[in-house]
Parts: C-alpha cells; sequence; structure tokens
C-alpha cells in the first residue's frame, strides 16, 4: 500500500468506529477469499495463517460447504428462524449427535445461544450459577472469555478489563498450569485455597478454563493439570467449564481439545469455527442435569442462524465422520513445531509454545514479534500475535491448509523473522 | 400436529436444551419460507406475523438480497473477515452514509460489534461508562436490552433477571412513560430525582430507553416525553442511548424509531432487521466525541459478518433510496391500527398498544393472549404475545407484506380471537 | 473566637484528619457539659440544639445516669466483655423486657452489633438478606443510614456515597412519602412496581425506611404511608426494618418513632440514645423468626459496652418506667411548634418540617439556614442543619430540656433569624 | 456451673439474639474485673486470657485510668461530643503526637472514625479507593477485618462471609507469608500477578495486611516478606495499609506491629486496645497526602467518645513515655514462648505459632483445642481458640499482668491439656 490513503479505504476512516483493529495492521480491502488464500482489492494474494483466529478452520469458501448454501439460498431455505424447529437445524443436530457426541460418549445437550464466543461463555456462566446456587466462578490468568460484561469479568487482559468503565464481579483469579515457574504445581495453590475455609475463596459455581489459552500467548496445559482441576471441581461442587472456543473444533489435533485427558466437562463452550463456514454460530454443551434454563430465560434473537446450521453440519461430515482428517492434522502439527522450533532457535530466550495446529513463538518482545508479522505481511502472509504484551508469534492456519501451502507460508515467516533480526542487529550495530 | 411426536421433532426433545422456546408454541418444523410465508415439512404453509421477532423486516428471503448473497458466494466473497477492511463492508457503510446517516443529518460512527442485539448494548453502556466515568445506566420499567450480564441488568423482565445467577448491578430503573397513570409525567419523576443531591441516584452515565417498548408489551412513548428525557440526560451529563433494536429499521414507520422527536441519540443500539435478510449483525452508532474505545477494547470474532453486510446494503438501497417505502409504511400502519381496533373492542377492557407496524391488543390476560395465537396458529398465523404478564396480542409483520396477505393475516387472527372468546364464554357458561 | 488560632486549636488542625466537621462550624473547645447546656475553655456557656445530633435526648450528664456509672467504675465492673454474660448486660435486658418491650406487645430479640448505627443497619441489612435469601433491599429518597459500605448503598446522600470510591449495589432507591408532590402517594408507585414482574425490581429482601428523616431534611412520612409500605411489605415477602436510629428514644415523643401506626417491625435498628448517656451503643431488635445468625456470624469487638448498658439501664427506668416523660414530651413538642411557625413566617417560601422533638424550618437556602445557626453560634446557641441542600434550620435538643431553657433558647433562634434576615436585605438594598 | 440455667442467665437465652457467641463458651455471669482477673456472680475468680480478644491490653480496670475517668465524669466532662473539639480528645492528640508518633518519625494525621475496629478498616479502603482512583483491594488468605459489608469482603473466614447474603465484591485475595508452604516466598505470586497486564488482577489501590494475623490463626509474616508487599505496593501505585487492631498497642512487643521492619504504611487502622480501658474507640492514622476525605465524608454519631479519649491519653502516657513497658514485654514473650513450647513437645504435629504476647499453638484439631479451652475454664483460666478450625490455642493476655499471675494462668493450661490428652487417649484405648 502507498502511505495515501486509497480511496476504498476512506470510508473506513471516516465512519467505522476507533474500535477497528486488525485492519489497522493489514491496511488493504480484501475482496475474496478461497481456501488458504486471500486476495486484495489491487489483486495480490495472501495466505493466511490468521484464519479469523481460528474461526475459519476449514478455510474460506470451502467448496462443499458452498454449494450447500447455495442450493438452501436457492431453495427458499429459512435463514432466520429464532429457535423454532428447522430442518436445517435438525440436521445438524442428527449429525452433531452422531459424528461428535456419541463416539465421544457424550451426553451433553445442545444450547443454540446468540452466535458469538461471548454469549456462550455468558450462557455458561450463568447456568453453573443457577445450577449450584452460588455466585463464584473460577478463572486463570491469562485467560481470554469474551468482552461482555459477565464473560468479560473472566477476561485477565486489562486492556479489556478496562474498557468495562465498572468494576468486574464474580470471579476469583488463579494462576494457570505453569504461571508460577516450573517449581510450582498451580494445582496445588487452587487445592488449599478450596480446601480452607478460611482461604477467603468462596465455594465456586464452575471453574471455567481453556486447555490452551489462545489469547492469552499459547499456554497449553498439562493433561494431568486439567485432570487435578477436574478433580478439584468435583470435589468442591463445582462445575467444569471448558471453553473450547478457539481451541476447539480440531485445532489442537481433535475436535474437542480436551479429548483423551479422561475428564468430561460439565459445560463446553463454541463458537468460531463451529459454523465451518465462518458464520456467526456458538453452542453451549451441557451434561443434562445442569440443563437448568427455562423456555427462553437465556435468550437472543441470532440464536439460530440457519445457515451456518448448513454449513456446520456439511463440516461434520465432511471432516469428523472417520479418523482420516485428525491424521493430517497430526502430520501438519509435526511440520509446525519443526518449523517453529527454526524460529525460536533465531533467538536465544525465545520459546516455542501452544499445541496442535495452534503453536507459536514467545519472542520475547512485542515490539519484534509485531515486526516479524509486519514483514511478513508484506511478503504476502497474514499472521498475528497474541499473549499479554503481543509478545508470541502465533500461527492459526486453517486445519485445511495443503501442505505446500503450508511450508510456502512458513517459509515466509522464517524469512520475515531473519530479515528483522538482522535489520535490528544492523540498527543496534549503527548506534 | 398429530399429539405423537414426529421423528423430526425426536432430535429437538432428545438433544437440544430446555432453553429453547418458540418452537414449544409452534410445534412444526419448518422448511423454506419466502416473503410473509412460512413452509413446514408437510407442506402447510403460514402467515408470518412474527418476523423473527423483528428481525425480517423485509421478509424471508427478499430475492434482491438473495441473488446479491448468492453472487458474493459463488465470487468467493470473504464470509468471515474479523474486522479487516472488505469490500463489502465498504460498501455498506458507503450506503448507510448516503441513504441513511446523511440524510438525517446524522454525525455518528458505526462500531460493528458482535452480531447480537444484547453485544451492541453492552457496547453501548461500556462507552457511556468509558465516556463519563460514570457507573450508573438509567434504564426504564418493562425495558428489554438482552440478557448478557452487562445488558441484563438494565433488562426489566424478572424471569430473565432470575436467569442471571448472581446480582444484578450498575443500573437504576425509573417508570416509563405513562407506567404510574394517566396523571403522572414520568420525566418529572427523574429530573426530581437527577436534581436532588441526596435522592440516592447516583449521577448517571447514561440514559437508555426505547422509544416503543416491544418485549415490555408495546408500550409507545409520547415524543414530547422523549424529548424531555433527551434534554434531562444532555443537562445532567449522561449520554443517550436509543435502544432500536427492535423498533428501527422502519418497524415504526420511519428507519429510526426516534425520527421527528427533535433529538439526536449519542449513541443508537441496532441489530434484528439490520442485515434485511436475518442474518446475525449488530450495530452501535456513536456521536464521534464518545467513540471512545481504543482498538479492539471491545471485540469479538463475528464482528464482520460479510455475508450480513452484502444483503444490509442491499436493503438500505432498495427500501431507504427514497420515500416511497416509508409511505407505504404510513398505509399498512393504519390497516393495522384499524383492524386491531376491531378486535380492541370485542374485549371491554382491551387496549390497542404500540405505534406504526409494531401494534398490538393488550387483551388484559396472558392465558387469553395465548389461547388467541394458538387458535391463530391452527388456522395458518404464527403470531406471539409480549408484555410482563404475556397478555399483549403482538403483530409484527414483514414490513413488505403484501396488502391482501396482510389483510388476510389479520382476519385470521380476529376470527381466531372470536373464537377463542365464544369458546370461553361457552366454557363459563357451562361451569 | 478570635480570627487568630488558639493554642488549643493547633493540635486539632496539625493531627486531626480533614474528615472532622462539627468543630469547623463551632470552631470552640469544649470542656463541661452537663443537661442542655455546654460549657468551652473559655468559660462560655452555650445552650444545645445538636444533643449529639439526638445522641443526648436525655441531655448531657444526667446525674442518675453519672452516679450509677460513678458506681460501676468504682466497684471495679467490667468495661469490656465482648458478648459475655454480664450483670450489667442482664440488668439492662431486664428493664429493656419490662419497660420497653412488653408494654409494647413486642416479642423482638436483642442484638447488640458494633456500637454504632450504621454496624446495626450493616447487621439488619444482612439478617434480612440471609433470612429471605434476596439481594436487594428497598430504601427512599433522603434516607440516611451509615456510611459504612452497606449502609451507605442505602444512604441517599451524593456526598456520602462518592466517598465510597466504589460502586454501591444491592439497595434499589424508591420515592419517601410527599417526595413527588402532593398529587402522588409513593405507595403507589412501589406497589406498582412489586407486582409487575417485568418492572426491572428484582424482590427485595426488606425495605428500609425512617419515619422521620433526620438528616434527609425532617421530612416526615404519613402513619398511613407507613402502614401501606408495611403492608406492601409483608405481601412481597421482604421484612420491613425501621432505622429508628435518630427518630428513636422518645425523639418523635414516644420511645419508638412508629408507635400507634399499626405496624409491627421485623427489625428494628437503634443507637444514638440508647445509652442514655451519650455513649456508644447499638441494637438491633429482630423478630424470632428472622433471628438467623449463627453464634458470632455477626460480630464485633465492643458488642459489649457494658458502661452503656449501665446508663442505658438508668435511662429506661428513669424515662420509661411510666408515661408522663412522654406527657412532658407533647407539652415541648407544641411549644417547638409554635416558635418554629414563628420562624416559618419570618420567609415566604418556608416550611415546618418533622415531628414532636424533631423538628425544624426548611428554609429554602442551605446559605441562609447557615448564616441563622452561625449567627445563633455568636448568641450562645449550638444548632445545626440538615436535609439535601442543608436548608432545614434542624432543632434537636436533649428531651430533657428545662421549658426555660427550651424557650431561651428557641428566642435566641428566632433572633438569630430575625438578625440573618435584616443583614441580607440590608445588603441586598445596598447592591 | 450447674446443669440448671441460673436465674441470671435466663434472660439472655429469652431476649438476647443467637448471635451471641463468648457466653456460650464461658457459661458464667461475670460481675467485675481488675486487672488480669475476672469475677462472676458465684463470687468465682479466673485468670483471663483473652484479654477481650486484645482490647484489654492493659488490663481491667487500670486503676489511672480510671481514676482520670471518675474525675473526668465528676467534673462533668463530655461525654458524647461527635467530633467536636474537646479539651479531652486535645490532650489525647497531643500525648499521641509526642509519644506515639513522633519518637516512630510519623506524619499521619489522626482520623476518628466510628468507634469499632470494622469502621476503622472502612474508612481505610475508601480512603485508598478514593486517593487512587481503584477499586480493587488485596487482601490475604485468613485475615480478619470486620464483618460490615465492605470490611467483609477482606475478610478471609467462609462463616462470616456467608453471613453477608450478597455477593462480596471489590476485594482480590493472595496467599499470605508462608500459605503455599516452606519452599514457595508468596511474595512472588503478587508481584507475578502485579506486573502481568494480564494477570486478571485488577490495579490495586490498596494492599490490606495483618502483621499476624489473630483471628486467622496466629500466623506471623515474616519482616522480610512485608517489607517486599511494602515496596510491591509502592512499586505498583497502590497503598499499604496496615491493620494493627489485634496486633497494635503493645501486643507483639512494640507499639505498632509493624516497627523495626523499615516500612512505612501509608494507612494504619487501630481499635481495641487503643482506649486502654475496653471502651469503643477506633483510629486511621493516614499520611497527610492521602487524608482525602472533606468533612464528614467519612462521619458517625460516635466518632467522639470522650470516655475513651481520657483513658487513652492516660495509656500512653503511662506505659509509652518510655521504653520500660516494652521491655517488660519482651521478657513475659520469653515465658509464653517457653511454657507454649512445653505444650507444643505435648503433641507430635502441633506448631508453636506467633509473636510476642500474641502466641499461642496449633494443635491440628478444632475439638481438641476446644476441649483444652473447655478443661482450663473448668480450673479457673479464660481462653479462646482461633484459626480457620478454630484449631491453636490462643494466648491473649493483658500484657501488664504479673508474671506469677502469668505464670499461673500459663500452668493452668499446660495442665488442661495435659488433661485433656489423657483423657482422649484413655477414651482411645477404651474404644
Amino acid at each position: 500500500m502507498s502511505t495515501e490513503t486509497s480511496a476504498e479505504i476512506k470510508i473506513f476512516e471516516r465512519r467505522e468506529s476507533e474500535a477497528r483493529s486488525y485492519c489497522r495492521g493489514f491496511d488493504t480491502v480484501f475482496t475474496s477469499a478461497r481456501g488458504s488464500e486471500l486476495t486484495d482489492a489491487a489483486g495480490r494474494s495472501y495466505i493466511d495463517f490468521l484464519a479469523g483466529c481460528s474461526s475459519l478452520n476449514y478455510g474460506h469458501n470451502d467448496p462443499d460447504m458452498k454449494i450447500a448454501l447455495i442450493e438452501h439460498l436457492t431453495d427458499d431455505g429459512l435463514a432466520h428462524a429464532l429457535d423454532l424447529h428447522t430442518d436445517a437445524k435438525g440436521a445438524f443436530l442428527e449429525s452433531f449427535e452422531t459424528h461428535i457426541l456419541k463416539p465421544r460418549g457424550l451426553d451433553h445437550r445442545v444450547m443454540f445461544t446468540g452466535p458469538t464466543g461471548a454469549n456462550a461463555v455468558e450462557a455458561a456462566m450463568k447456568l453453573a450459577r443457577k445450577a449450584t446456587g452460588r455466585d463464584t466462578i473460577i478463572a486463570f490468568t491469562n485467560g481470554f472469555h469474551g468482552v461482555t460484561l459477565g464473560a468479560l469479568a473472566a477476561t485477565g487482559n486489562s486492556y479489556h478489563r478496562g474498557g468495562a468503565g465498572i468494576t468486574l464481579n464474580g470471579v476469583t483469579r488463579m494462576p494457570y498450569d505453569g504461571y508460577l515457574g516450573d517449581g510450582i504445581d498451580t494445582a496445588d495453590v487452587l487445592e488449599k485455597m478450596l480446601e480452607d475455609a478460611s482461604s477467603g475463596l468462596d465455594k465456586p459455581a464452575a471453574i471455567l478454563l481453556e486447555t490452551v489459552q489462545g489469547e492469552g500467548g499459547l499456554n497449553a496445559a498439562d493433561p494431568d493439570w486439567i485432570k487435578r482441576i477436574a478433580d478439584l471441581a468435583k470435589a468442591h461442587g463445582a462445575l467444569l467449564i471448558v471453553d473450547d472456543i478457539q481451541a476447539g473444533c480440531g485445532r489442537t489435533g481433535s475436535f474437542f481439545s480436551f479429548e483423551g485427558m479422561g475428564i468430561t466437562p460439565d459445560i463446553v463452550t463454541m463458537a468460531k469455527s463451529v459454523s465451518g463456514f465462518g458464520l456467526p454460530m456458538a453452542l453451549v454443551l451441557v451434561r443434562p442435569e445442569f440443563d437448568v434454563f427455562g423456555p427462553a430465560e437465556h435468550n437472543g434473537t441470532f440464536r439460530g442462524n440457519t445457515h451456518a446450521f448448513v454449513t456446520a453440519r456439511v463440516a461434520i461430515e465432511k471432516f469428523w465422520a472417520d479418523g482420516s482428517f485428525q491424521e493430517e492434522l497430526a502430520e501438519k502439527a509435526l511440520i509446525l513445531t519443526t518449523a517453529l522450533q527454526e524460529l525460536a532457535e533465531m533467538l536465544p530466550d525465545s520459546r516455542l509454545k501452544g499445541r496442535g495446529l495452534m503453536q507459536g513463538v514467545d519472542v520475547r518482545s512485542g515490539d519484534l514479534a509485531s515486526e516479524i508479522c509486519a514483514e511478513a505481511f508484506r511478503n504476502g502472509l497474514v499472521i498475528e500475535t497474541s499473549g499479554p504484551e503481543d509478545q508470541v508469534v502465533k500461527v492459526l492456519a486453517p486445519l485445511t491448509t495443503p501442505q505446500d501451502t503450508f511450508r510456502k507460508g512458513l517459509s515466509i515467516l522464517l524469512e520475515a523473522a531473519r530479515t528483522t533480526l538482522s535489520q535490528n542487529s544492523n540498527s543496534i550495530a549503527a548506534e
């Protein structure tokens, strides 16, 4: 982009709120997208390692979902149906039951909340409080659960918290796995406080956690730690809520991020990639005994986004009917780890973080991470940072990215890191 | 429907949460919809006087929007783009500026929040608190603003409030226009409390109101009262937030429900029909001086639902580029008033309520209102109730309903009322 | 006082917090007091129409209480006993039961809270919340209940509320009797909101009121209004808490301010004059069915101020064993009314307010009220203002003030008003 | 006491609230007290190792204070003076400045709050929030700060917290020194969370701590830990509040419990023994730059308990004008440690806890601790437990207890422990 603002961009500067954000770092106008590639108004194409922050796990405009949606439109299928029964919703539920819930031995009910992750989290927190008659929700350092008032109380980031303009209540913060360094099992801290009647920690309604903290900097909790937290929740009459909004839908290598850990969350929140196509959709999965809302007690106009049901059903049937997709993910995760280790080795203090297709490198400096991403963008790769100081370069490529595109993207990233580091050392030498 | 549960419905009973609601009253599976008509799996068609609770003001599957959306899909236009610049968003903003904001002399910025009304309300409340440094938001009796924790504090309904499972804070309740009966101007109550340093009403960050309370029972405030509230807000350093989620997008006869009242709200929340097609989309309009969020301070994955931008642009250009649609609305409102007066006359104590295409009859009994709607449904009309006791039969037909369909729907409603009343008087006589 | 700061006063300026207050208006050092008279370090004497804000209803250093206390000290009676049984506490309880509770048909239990009115209010609010399982307490405009966080939420004054530095929660404000002008019975407002399931007023744990709002400007509620509020509380499962801290102990003419109204509050809070001697002591009277705290669930080191039990017992036996004191109060109230009517007539818009020995004149200007009090002080009368703008000159003389002293004090007050008004009209004429 | 209820006790059962507590364990009626001895109605005497929970550090009815108070009464000195200047308050302030503040290099202002510790804590929390414009107060596990709503949020004990009947907000809990075991410096946990912008710990207004947690089980923090906390407070713009209500006034061996640690708290709260005589009195000491309340912004009727000023002045002059009393305390602390070590050795897992004249033994069982205290009471010693499970036998003898009385009391305690242990082992053997 030139330094002059193009005509296309002026409208955004004139009329869009200052709250706009990603567009500031990727300063162009995108016009189409397919699979793992984006194209802008100037005809330039980019590899997408952001994937709508994990909302596009199956890439842009997946052809099968696209066909199904066009068919639905052509047939005048319903677009908006509140929470009325529709054939599209029924078909989604059948698929979700058959291919997701049953094979994993889950008896959860599906609640269609307003189609945002935050709304699912709000519903989950309300359910837990209603079901237990308790107020306090335990959330963890560096957790991110949304920015509406209930969810924001559980979010750790001070920049987002500051936007509330009011005190955030009802959540007690505990250190996440690894937060206090290697010698300390933070589950001990939680256990101690739960068992001490004078700790000041009120009996919790729920313990709310991400198995991998996406926004928090790709902190991946140890399965043993998660199991202990689950056991503590059970022992103390609290519900376990796994927020699988970013880590779910295959991102960590399995449909749910908590598979294989020996736990059954009482509540799971899902959003982002659940529609498969990037369409707004959110779910709360809740065990029948905690499905305690009355009709419409938690409601919302868009709790039935029928278009999303159509694509979500295709996504499930296409990718989760058998184990082949999961195998592919394991391979790609290996490729990713290898590439990122190479990146990590360029910087003495940096650290590989995350799990599955949700990995990155903590480069120990938000500025550096930012420069690497900017250089990558100049070379045709869309990639972002995360973490408290934005110091983690985070790869969130579509899970369906073909291996050659994936490798190409990773090359651009490595090259961008090399360039940035050499420029920095030059500029340091020049001082 | 037969008393046996059809195969199609079993999946909902087995797997959908107890929070499901509308489907309980309209117990069939809908498969397609066009304009003002719905069709179910058995091939039966229904006139739609619910319109997705005012989310389908332009009817189902408007052909122009449908074509534009299919075209967008065919061309691999982006579906999900976070808040990146896209051509679709740019085109929507241009249209919204040209046809909506400029002609009404509004200088507001457009903030794309998470695509639910509640999210827009949460953002508006946060903005007002951040901009003023104050905590308290004034909301009104019978107001409905959503069920996430921040918005729920502003919602009056005790059933929804009870779902929070925690104390709702930060909102002070005031009586809406007419709430205390004819002799009392409730703006006097607010004024008295604002001007009294010892009233216990803390200086408010904002006054939040609907000009017509849709869920609250179709209470339409007098424009003079609204003007006074706006003046009080200004005089006391509070922002005026108009929640136009249900009453906006033409529902009351003009694009915004507050037009012609001599007020300029500092913040306007929109959702429901703003996409035109029933797709999830929400907006906060905010005057530039209160556009105080930093980048992503209020964020969310689906704050860019590109499909909705496509249809929303078509809706604006098709219906709001000139005054003809607004003229049609005036005619239809008259038809509606006439029919509902007839309904009201059937019952001595009943009362016509609302404004524009958002009118109904308070039949003084939730049971009666419910029976009338059930009878109407048996005769092919989808219609719902509202109000604290669900005692208001509420007509929310698509604004585009052809006059003959509209009259036909109203006939079914009147006939349903007659049947219900005569059955009730028979059963009373029989006792 | 001279404009130079006396040596005695320097220590206060040097070391006492800026929160000090009354001493700013009465800028001398008091050294002794007897009955209704104060004496300062310069040997000047003052008639006391402030009476420790109604904490000295029986005057300073009542000789019988003084003797009893000196005897207690001489005999090494306990000064501090936590909530252990002591003979002094037992004797107080016997007297309180015999002379106060039984004759009035009250079955309340006595809870000794920390010895401040605020602590009694905190305990009462906690009890009501615990007993009902509800959160919301209804309090009234212009109410004053203390400045600790729980009680402060119920206090209306914005200056005090601002001191919290945090949002005050858990209280909903309703208009007090007469607040909305003559045409409106504010009990109707409360009834409407309690009965409307969508009003946004959550089911209250309690309704908390003063029968005469002392700090709020001597607003005396009509007994019929109070009866209606009591009935509304009962009908809606809320406890009725009468805060009788300022209005109790004979101040309105009977021991409790609510006698003869046909109500039995579930909880009564008392402090100020309950010790009789100005010693710190507070009580919560609670009906047995709501006496739900466990042992020490609400506790505090000074919940047994044995010296106060000694004097409180004497006060009850001396003044409330028969009806003679109450008859005296009726006479004095008449004298007060007559004098204040005279004051009120000096100013066209002013208004006589209050009840019993708790009356004053709203002079419609905080500055004027302040000048009158300052002029009175120069002439040997200690008297203060109250109300949202401090516009009410408030007489709170000891109830035991001899009639000649009382008349003398009232003369000084009337003369001060005359002087102030004539100075003001001179200065206006001079402009 | 016999199993029949004596006449004296019936009145308490009939009329005193169920909240009464200590009287349940010490079931007799006390009638007089002198120094370290209590006498009951039956003429029995007891050594007092409870000392009004550290409110009677100088014993009961100290003869010099008693004489001064009788003189004050005889001379008609004021009993109640709101916050007017009195000679008694002036003399107290002079003494406090001369003998307490100046020698310790403290420039604090003295705020007289309502005369309860909780009120002082409420004022301190409000001051910190007002001074910093922040909401959150950091308090520690097992801390006890009172039971009014603001202070209760900072108190750890779940039994007391449960009495609130409402969610407690505005406080974040951190582990106290030693809470997480020997290997972990909990100041590291606090530092990590304060320095991490995404920890979810909002910038605190204050850090509130006791140097020895009296109610929490005699946990004595290491001076180095306290110094680190003080440094962290300063580094992060938070005020340091030391709650010296139980540990102050000589209890740990010096007037303030934090002397010699190299810290200067921004705010200190005092109550309990500050009057010297067990009379209700509380103070907030605040550095001039944080003395930000306006006149009466935090107020209360009993903020001037003149009798307490009289005795408090005598206490300061008698005990703190030179270093001799402090030397005595050191000797007695040694005696105490020696005796308690003997007690601790009787039980393999038990542990000596506390500091100075505020020591005890954690016997690892609330039942056992309770039995020991009950046996001691049968043998003429009043002593209580503390800690989350009441498992700590706590010695809080008057600091002025003569050495022989002190040793006698300790003998009774050791003997009671021996008896209890032997009975327990007999009953175990018998099973």
